[in-house]
């Protein structure tokens, strides 16, 4: 019998998981909820319906895993430990700060309710993360280093658009490859933010507006851009469209440490994702990970975890003695 | 308390585990066995003992793991199922072929007698073998791709050694760059074993021997050499000491796929390893898993596990809402 699994929100992270599903054949698309009337919200998977999200609990025995597609921001924050009452649930909760507090709140609701909840899945948090911890695992005596980019950053890109004059705008984080290259080498460089990453930013202006201002105002904003090198590249809503219509990302964790009686030999790990899609591969982990919840809860498990928690084996639909002749 | 490690085996693998230990805190080396005489062994951790391998059973009480640093082809077929009778152990089983037959036999020593078994521990298999496995799990749609190197190869290494007129000798399999980028560019290429990776030989002829004849002989060894390109480069013993002293290795796992509704969007997870030191690393994921095993037995779990089947926090120090904090 295939795994049953809701969706509930249907912007692209929800579409993503959509499509992820039909390429797992262990899983099955049995419904969509939705905030908005459902009679509006169009899917692609012919025969499954949309529901208000209002009726999601009434579903709870026809629902293996619930699949939680908000915003960080306000959405996740109430609905993971709501929905975790009802449902086996996975969310993508990524504000770094916050993970810990949204931990406890949806551990107390999974435990108490008997269900299993993993958080944060998706790649930063997520695989990123795995690989930061299996890098301090192996090499005690070492140093993290995470670089994103290239890709869009969806806040950055809001920010540009609030600026005066801005019609619309996308913003990538480029990771510099001097600074790669100095950490490839194993020199343990220390790097400001700057040295890091640089930003390029795809500007339409309005009819009329002065360009040489809203560049300032761009390259100067604090938090978002002033501590970076910052390029403000002024274009038409045309080229916006045809040129930078899509949500690549990507990015870089790398471990570099040392081993032998005195530290003499020196080690670089090295994990990166190119992604053409970020909510498409997002998508993907979160899919992954609630194959993975399912069988903890048939196991009995419960309570909030995160892929730290989840055996690699867990993640996949194929057997264990098929993964160790296969993979191992 | 710590965790109290035996070694059983010493040559370069042991005293590998020896100075990760060195690292980890929570740790501690308790014992080293050998199958020489103990007096003739020379370890480096002070006011630790080598015994005699036949003493430690009666040490099963004093032991919290033991590693099994022998060789895949005789040593670990019979040792593992062995000791996994008196300790939670864990060994770098790495004939690939043979994983499910060890597996099944390790099982059944580890099940009856209440103990956990880690087999297969390392980085291929292992850090390599858990990243075909994330990849796959992830990106179901997809090829994956292992390339190994640069790096000394030991079992081309002695194939060289016993070519007539060779004195000495070293092989590096390396990846060949354009199989590389042909492949971090999504288009999935079907590549030949000579395309992936080509062998550099470094010898050491004996006086007066036939350089053309060896040279010959090496390119066209069947099984080790003839399906690639390999260059045979003459050096001298001291030559051969001097530059090519190190046991470096390392390699890329790639996994390439497609999501979206069609299949239209391309993600490219690369995984790469640059090691100074094969047995140091390889004893650095061994150390971690040994930690795991170990909490694995605490737990009331056991039988044969690999590295599949290990919750990544498992192979920490680190405790769980640290963990969350530091490094999801």
């Amino acid at each position: 019998m295939k795994t049953r699994v809701g969706i509930l929100g249907y912007g692209n992270l929800g579409r993503g998981i959509e499509c992820s599903l039909k390429q797992n054949d262990d899983m099955e698309l049995v419904a969509v909820f939705t905030r908005r009337n459902p009679d509006t919200v169009k899917i692609l998977t012919e025969g499954v319906k949309v529901y208000h999200v209002d009726d999601a609990p009434k579903m709870k025995d026809d629902i293996d895993v619930m699949i939680l597609c908000g915003g960080s921001a306000t959405d996740l924050p109430e609905q993971t430990k709501e929905y975790a009452k009802y449902f086996t649930v996975v969310d993508s909760f990524d504000t770094h700060a916050k993970i810990p507090e949204h931990f406890e709140n949806v551990d107390k609701a999974a435990t108490e309710n008997g269900n299993v909840a993993v958080i944060s899945a998706g790649w930063d948090p997520g695989m990123f993360s795995i690989n930061r911890l299996y890098g301090n695992a192996i090499l005690p005596q070492g140093k993290d280093y995470t670089f994103w980019g290239k890709g869009v950053s969806q806040g950055h890109s809001d920010a540009i658009r609030r600026v005066e004059g801005v019609a619309n705008g996308k913003q990538y984080t480029v990771p510099i490859d001097a600074a790669l290259e100095a950490v490839r080498s194993g020199a343990n460089p220390e790097l400001t933010t700057r040295e890091k990453h640089l930003r390029e930013c795809y500007v339409v202006a309005e009819e009329g507006a002065d360009l040489a201002k809203i560049e300032a105002e761009i390259k100067n904003m604090p938090n978002y851009f002033a501590d970076y090198d910052t390029t403000v590249t002024f274009i038409t809503e045309e080229e916006l469209q045809r040129d930078h219509a899509g949500i690549p990302h990507g990015g870089f964790v790398i471990r570099s440490g040392k081993t032998g009686w005195n530290g003499e030999n020196t080690h670089i790990i090295e994990y990166s994702l190119k992604l053409d899609s970020n909510p498409e591969f997002t998508a993907s982990v979160i899919v992954a990970c609630a194959r993975a919840a399912v069988r903890m809860k048939k196991e009995g498990m419960k309570g909030c975890k995160t892929i730290f928690d989840i055996p690699p084996a867990y993640l996949s639909a194929v057997d264990g003695a098929e993964l160790r002749k296969a993979l191992l």
